[in-house]
């Protein structure tokens, strides 16, 4: 049997959602993904790289918060359904300072942003999370709230910008209910959905999400870091390719 | 060795392609995806969105049928490898009226459309609702079955727009042999190609197929449907790049 | 226990790393991804297609060595986290004469180049993969090597080029490190990236990496093939945006 259990262990560490090793990474605190010994068995340099510039230094660069840089990465993580590496993230982000409630609204609204099938992975993730650190129904929140009041000036500048089709559902649902919701701030909610834009390669939308970013209170500086952090860990191409959509925006802004 | 298996449940159940509590949801017929107490736990405003949106609405509006809708989940699902879900999307696809003749075709299909590996994850899927629900090798499609007759002169349009370089496997493998097997209408395989071009965000190919859907019996209203079902199933950003293109298409045809 | 063993069995078969089944077929040899009975369940078609044109013709095409073929199948795959097929192609690209200190790099290469996840995805399969055969801590490249010496020249040309931003990290970390690791030749981590690039649909960095693939010594031929190839494995759509593209850089550089 402890043979079998062993060698199950070792299958389930290197299955998809690898629930059972992240688990126990997760128990361990803030450590990197997978152990540094796992790394260095197969790719010295990669574990150099990630202790040296992503933890060592990308993390703690000023420009950006711990909390904001676990936001982002939490965000493209769903937006990409890379549910191995979600379990360490979705801990750390909750050491970071992130609550469980915008944890819990930063998948309701990638469910619209990233899919009903993201969003759907990211629960069975979290739903484990949350029960290990004995988080309870009183800390995620209810399905209806009061909602935060609409902005019915850039609403209706929004409304008027996009073209028919999915416009019922997109104005009801997205952006006088979704939006709305109070447990996470309308920056924030800005944050996730730039940063779950530049994790699919989806530039085309950058744009109106980023400046509602700005608007929302995420400074010149942040974006900037945003797209920095998001090199490491949605690949240089995606970032490369929203520097020039970036760029326009704070040049635009700032006339 | 009970508890054994009830840990083992609960990280298969997380796992990536989570097969067991798939099979479970699917043997309970058509239920969410994941169980909507299981939801609740994370992020009740997701599964009050997930009952009354999309399973209370999307799923019942009038322009696009059940089967169809089913097609357009499972090619999205597909194209974007999301293993997770897909059992009980099958399980859904079948109780909606699609044949498993028509699944097998649908996979065989996207293997070109979307990359081998999505292809053989789907297979691994398929395999194992076809196992539970005691579908045979009688019931999916031969190897080499008699094609459909090939329009000559649609044919010859589509050669000559083509660039060289591997135009060779498309005209000999795609157009003059995979577009014709039999088992999935043209209509279809053309609802399935769409789909998937929208859920990776390939919208360079979305004119040419789109308008070949037209041709093959897919109307404007059905379109724009599909448009508005796959927002939920791939995310508003992939949905809304899609709806200029689409909107092209409706106003040149209508010249 | 027996039934416990082989219902687990069936479970893992097809969980999202499909771990156990991978490696008895990785035993087995140069078997397909599935075996072919396995496929033929589901979609005899596809495991025709796959032993006909795959596996017999395509792999087999004289315009690219089966270890060229390795590379770009492995990139793909580790730069979409397709890691179900991993093991099987990454034991596919050692038997083809892939190094192991080669796979080491490709996937330290893609952490940058596709993201962190994608590559710690890789690291998990590759170290199982190691371990059964044997491969140990000698044979995976050091953490920090002597570098190759880098071309001033061409690096002037290219930090001229390159927007300010992320500059810092590209220039330190990419151009002037990565890039000049002596484990995986310059002209094989172009054949890594571009096939990248390609495989995630980030047609905007294609020319910079062609160009400077084909400097680094991929011929225009070759250079086809990968694409050619690619289209199986990653899909028509993403071969067909990649074709016009290179046709460009080609007519360029014949000028």
């Amino acid at each position: 049997m402890k043979v079998f259990t062993t060698t199950l262990a070792t299958l389930l560490l290197i299955a998809a959602s690898s629930a059972q090793g992240q688990q126990a990474r997760a128990e361990q605190g803030l450590k990197p993904m997978l152990p540094p010994d796992g790394i260095r068995t197969v790719a010295p340099a990669l574990e150099k790289y990630t202790q040296g510039r992503l933890f060592g230094e990308v993390w703690k660069r000023p420009g950006l918060s711990p909390r904001d840089r676990s936001i982002v990465t939490v965000a493209a993580l769903i937006a990409r359904n890379q549910t191995i590496e979600m379990p360490y993230y979705v801990n750390l982000a909750l050491d970071n300072g992130v609550k469980p409630r915008e944890i819990s609204e930063i998948i309701t609204h990638l469910a619209f942003y990233s899919g009903w099938a993201n969003a759907m992975s990211a629960v069975a993730v979290a739903k484990d999370v949350f029960a290990k650190r004995g988080i309870g129904a009183d800390q995620v929140p209810p399905a209806s709230p009061e909602l935060l009041q609409l902005d019915e000036a850039a609403e209706a500048q929004r409304a008027a910008r996009v073209a028919p089709g999915i416009v019922q559902y997109t104005t009801d649902v997205l952006f006088r209910n979704l939006w709305l919701r109070p447990d996470l701030a309308p920056r924030d909610r800005s944050l996730v959905t730039v940063s779950a834009l530049i994790a699919s390669g989806q530039v085309a939308q950058v744009p109106y999400h980023l400046n509602r970013a700005m608007d929302n209170g995420l400074t010149q500086a942040q974006a900037s870091e945003v797209i920095t952090h998001l090199a490491f860990y949605v690949g240089w191409p995606n970032a490369f390719s929203a520097l020039p959509v970036a760029k326009d925006i704070f040049e635009n802004r700032a006339r």
